[in-house]
């Protein structure tokens, strides 16, 4: 065990890699073993913004998602990657695993977090969420003072969400996506509409940011959000 | 207006200053003005964070904040203090204004922002916020899926905190300081406290983390907060 290698959780943020934090960078070149979310085609948003850091001596373990929907093929997929890292650690080599944002903010990483925590040393590296990412592009201050602050998926049921948004003082709403038409019509009944604004891809070369009445809710990707400020304004 | 400076809100994050990003990094380095939230000697943990990364060439503007209780001498030190700025970005100098964390969340760059925006471009640098560099200090993840998550302060009236705790799915508790006793027994009537994790100080030289039941309500600091996770459990 102790000469076993330490599994990395590392957050690399929302998308622009001048947002990794400079622990990130040191830690993603001293890996090892670099593992990272992919799609079929081995593209990867994480290993893209981390990629001006890596070299030739590493070992890339690109890891296939399922969707979320298929929750036992999910979990033989968790284990068998988490085994595909634990070789590497048991081999004494570190193991950094990228997540895009933060890897404790509704990120895939606490999968493999839960299976190898138990048995190696672990640490986790913070990323910047998109949630502050977005806002920050959007040059909209969230919550203040006494503010309740409620970061709220849009894959939850909508009347969960209309409750939830209408109980907090600033939200941001997440994974938009097809969700769109269906949220800005709670964000209009809750008198929200006109303080919200929509962002779209936040830090990346794709950003797009628009009131919410110009958005065509057909083309809303899953990487986007609503964020509603505080009604608060600070004098 | 074209040949004025622009006004950086910079995220300096929690206390480490490997937390910095890239971005942070180079925009301080080339700042002409920085400037920064500075107790009465003069001591700044912002300033702290990003000493390595300044120079003699720039210029040093502390910012001592009134306590936020008196309202009417705090508009009019705001008003001084932005006056301050807004002369060095008329003259055509970039200033770096650090924030903690990140400046859009419970931050004091707002009051800055809202005086100086309309008359001076701005761009804001979203920084690692104490809330998931908690989290990772710890080693707890917070939400998960369908989750709603609720960043409380501490500050609020207990009652309604009540109420936000238990409502939500997984909540940070900010700046616990003196309520810690009075939020303990909220979170034991509600059935979270063995779930709940405390830390103080977090990514900093004087860190500390404990149980609950362990921590001396009289020594809790304000920079402090309570982590109460999801529930669910991934598989």
């Amino acid at each position: 065990m102790s000469d076993a290698g330490v599994l990395y959780g590392i957050g690399v943020g929302p998308g622009d890699p001048e947002l990794l934090t400079l622990k990130a960078v040191r830690l993603v070149q001293a890996a090892d073993v670099v593992a990272f979310p992919a799609a079929e085609d081995r593209r990867s948003i994480a290993r893209g913004i981390v990629a001006a850091y890596l070299h030739e001596g590493q070992v890339e373990v690109p890891l296939r998602f399922p969707l979320a929907e298929s929750s036992n093929p999910a979990q033989r997929f968790y284990d068998a990657a988490a085994e595909e890292l634990a070789v590497h650690l048991e081999a004494g080599r570190n193991v950094a695993v990228l997540c895009e944002g933060d890897p404790l903010l509704y990120g895939t990483f606490m999968y493999f977090y839960t299976r190898l925590a138990p048995r190696f040393r672990c640490e986790i590296v913070p990323g910047i969420s998109s949630i502050t990412a977005g806002a920050a592009a959007l040059g909209v201050p969230i919550s203040y003072r006494n503010d309740v602050f409620a970061v709220i998926p849009a894959t939850m049921p909508i009347e969960a969400l209309r409750t939830r948004l209408r109980d907090a003082d600033a939200a941001v709403i997440l994974k938009v996506g097809r969700r769109f038409g269906a949220i800005r019509d709670v964000l209009r009944e809750l008198g929200l509409v006109e303080r919200a604004r929509y962002i779209e891809r936040a830090t990346t070369s794709d950003e797009r940011t628009l009131p919410l009445h110009e958005v065509d809710a057909s083309t809303v990707p899953y990487f986007s959000m609503i964020v509603v400020p505080s009604a608060w304004t600070p004098e």
